[in-house]
């Protein structure tokens, strides 16, 4: 179901890698609510994903850049405005990696260099896309920029290692930035805090499908997908929410306002009381950390 | 500008005394994205203010309800499916007094059976309208509630009184019924903080303008109006928000994630450095609290 | 091992009713460091409980008091002002009791005249004796008032109950109030959200038990036991906090920064692979809520 | 006045410049209370300030070591290890620093070489710092370790720049190590979100003297001074708060809690309605930022 929320707004999709993207679903459900937009990932991730198929059913140019290198954000920004025919309106930033978790590097046993290339490409790349953007003067006013985070920011997770660390200076960037673009030029900048989602990215965290379930009976509506995801992101690029800025949204069934679920301790209960073995089958849980 | 976001949706509106209340312009706004809602208020508020003209824009019944009364929010509930023709789909609750406040009495001087009515009618309120929906089973799969709250829940403020005590209760309702009500039947329940709004209820608070312009120019947005918040409250009704419950959502300008605005700094420092005495006019700041 | 660390100061406890009573292992902890005391119950609590003793072994005075009793507290503090010989420095707030809870109301059928009490009880009770204290200015520049809390205030736990709502009140008075007697009189307000503890009042929530072992395989330091409590509470009291103030402080082993600990992971999953049905034993959880 | 609180613990102390350095006043009083320690800063650090009259005092080794490198923060647990007699008890972290600040780059004007050092210095070192110890096995059980904050992590501040995304990932370090070390070897860390504090370090802020202003007028107990810092420090070390880990604790006067107190609202009125342009004496405020 459309609504044309986003009827003549223009904007830039950062990370749509697949079908599982989280970016990619919004650059659908953008493209249905009457935006048009350009989509941007990395000149690697372009070559790996089909983003190219995504880019053309949304009638979308797609351009490569680097989110962590100055220049390539201008690139992007010079040649978004082209293409639209305008500054934009609304920004995607669904970027995040980190070679510490993809190299096996237990949270005590961090690289450094790991580590900076986590807070960069996580996290340091959205100031970077701000301050471009705000020099180039590529925002229009009441324009809205959306970065994906997690409950890791405020809560520890085991398995989420260094990404957790990333994800909260994500979300002080939104904050830092959010207050300087909006009393400038009315920008607003807010993160959502999303369920853990079975993207490509989120699959390399360890003990993933567990989580995935925990979360789900924790959270009294489920685990929110992604394309419940991408609709949440509709309203926050329309203008029927122009006063919301530098807030963390969580969008996760109520997960981040449990404490503890009938369903999630009948299930832990049940552990308890078992004396099976039946659920030791995966030995990686006891393995790593 | 409308987008037909609760097309064939029902709802309940509770609070809208006058033009100027944040349930009027809700109420407003959902008429004009295709809902069609009952319209409630004490009998007292619906002699002292003009809810029947907005009933009549609206094309809405009146029904006459004190919300601390399980009664009549049984009634309410009744007629109101009666009316619509079946279960709602969403809820407003705008509700909020304080005899405390209105009587003059320091927070440090409560009268203990109005600090009891505060509570009752600014947040047990919204529990018997809950428990009441959910016995009589009135609100549909996915519906939404949205409570209006302040960040006077989190943050004390100057002069807000017991309100704060309630709204911080009235909060922790949301997400203790949000639980239950979204495990079962899928329904989110949100509070939204909203900016201060000169409306005839936060005009009883004292101070209530110079809070506004510190307000003002410390929200990078400056302060969300009550047109504003209507329009955030159709995206919380609508179907884009589905997984978001059991949150308070901050829908202020940014305040609420403010420490220190330079706006409000120069205004502050002109206080510092003033020796004039120009700003002592209003003695009343200085008798009260 | 005793530091002197209270040597000289007075100050009255509230809820100490047996040895598994947190306020009763405060009052041992307080008496070590120093302190002197009045010990205060309602008068069917001190005839449940073996209060008499502790006052014994504190040589303490035992005051019965309502504590949703203005004129009680007037008394109590008249009689501890006498028994101690000035102002006191501390006060400890250890009472919570729902009706709801005990005549097993669940959270969407609650009694609402059990829901008064429960806040009355729990909530304010707190702001009663801040209220019957200042008036009466029977606490010295600098004291500090602790009230004990739980993390349901901030998340929503199965079983907790209206209690959860009661937690959030509790520690709003805590702010309102600690505003108003910080600014005249230096007199300090916190509230410790605590680790779960098996005393007669935890014992009443439902499925303690397995919220307990939840709890200590969640919490990387294990969960806070009521001598714990009591120590972090001798820290508050003592003049090396005095700038403490208006907050909720977690004492809780970690959990309440946790969003999911290995320990609790693998007790989770071996639940999820048990199809033994061993889990299953008490119908308890199943049936309630 | 002393408590042996800290009698037979070891210690750590990063970042005593000079006698107004937090860190020197931390030294002082772990000093009286009993405890043995070595000094540490950056060679520079040694050389500027007169942290040798400080070892001499409390009779500690001074080790110099740049905490952003591992080899010397090997060097410097090795070197105390010894100094010290066995594994260390307690550490101080009291390292912040950002170029960007220093030379003057608007927040939306970053140097991204300069925000990497600001990130490294001001939050990563505490990662280093712990990764260290824990590779060394040098911080005994139920050890204590502090890093001080502040509540610009949290809340935007004019003028603070990007150490307000600094301090954020400091204090999300301290909760993902803290999960980490507590379950292994029970070592708490925590997070002291301290008042504006005037140290050579806070001086470097932007509007600093007003914000020292603003917040002494918020908080209802003033700000919290370094001497107060130190003394809550003491009771971080203690044996008396060793469930307490993972946590952000506010010490500020009760800053973190307030919305608006009526001491900073009437000197925001008297900025309001002056006209005499007193106020605008310093026109710093105005060109920056």
């Amino acid at each position: 179901m459309a609504y044309n929320l986003l009827k003549g707004k223009r904007g830039i999709i950062f990370g749509a890698l697949n079908a599982d993207s989280i970016a990619w679903k919004v650059a659908e459900r953008a493209f249905e609510e009457g935006a048009t937009f350009t989509l941007t990932n990395t000149s690697v991730a372009l070559r790996m994903g089909n983003t190219a198929q995504l880019a053309e059913k949304c009638n979308a140019e797609l351009v490569a850049a680097d989110a962590t290198n100055v220049e390539d954000l201008q690139n992007l920004f010079r040649k978004s405005m082209e293409a639209l025919g305008g500054k934009v309106d609304f920004i995607l930033h669904s970027i995040g990696m980190s070679p510490n978790v993809r190299k096996g590097r237990h949270y005590s046993d961090l690289d450094y260099n790991y580590l900076q290339k986590t807070l960069d490409v996580s996290a340091v790349s959205f100031h970077k896309l701000l301050q471009v953007a705000r020099k180039m003067d590529a925002i229009n006013e009441w324009g809205s920029v959306v970065a994906l985070s997690y409950v890791a920011a405020q809560r520890t997770f085991y398995g989420y290692n260094d990404m957790a660390d990333a994800k909260s200076l994500l979300e002080s960037i939104g904050r830092s930035f959010g207050y300087i673009y909006g009393r400038e030029r009315r920008v607003r900048i807010n993160t959502i805090s999303q369920s853990p989602t079975p993207t490509t990215a989120g699959g390399g965290v360890k003990g993933f499908d567990r989580l995935m379930d925990f979360s789900e009976r924790m959270s009294p509506l489920g685990n929110a997908s992604g394309d419940d995801c991408a609709d949440y992101c509709i309203t926050l690029f329309s203008d029927l929410t122009r006063r919301v800025t530098m807030q963390n949204l969580f969008h996760d069934g109520g997960f981040s306002s449990m404490g503890m679920s009938l369903r999630a301790l009948i299930q832990y209960e049940k552990g308890l009381g078992c004396d099976c073995d039946c659920g030791d089958a995966d030995p990686g849980v006891h393995r790593f950390d």
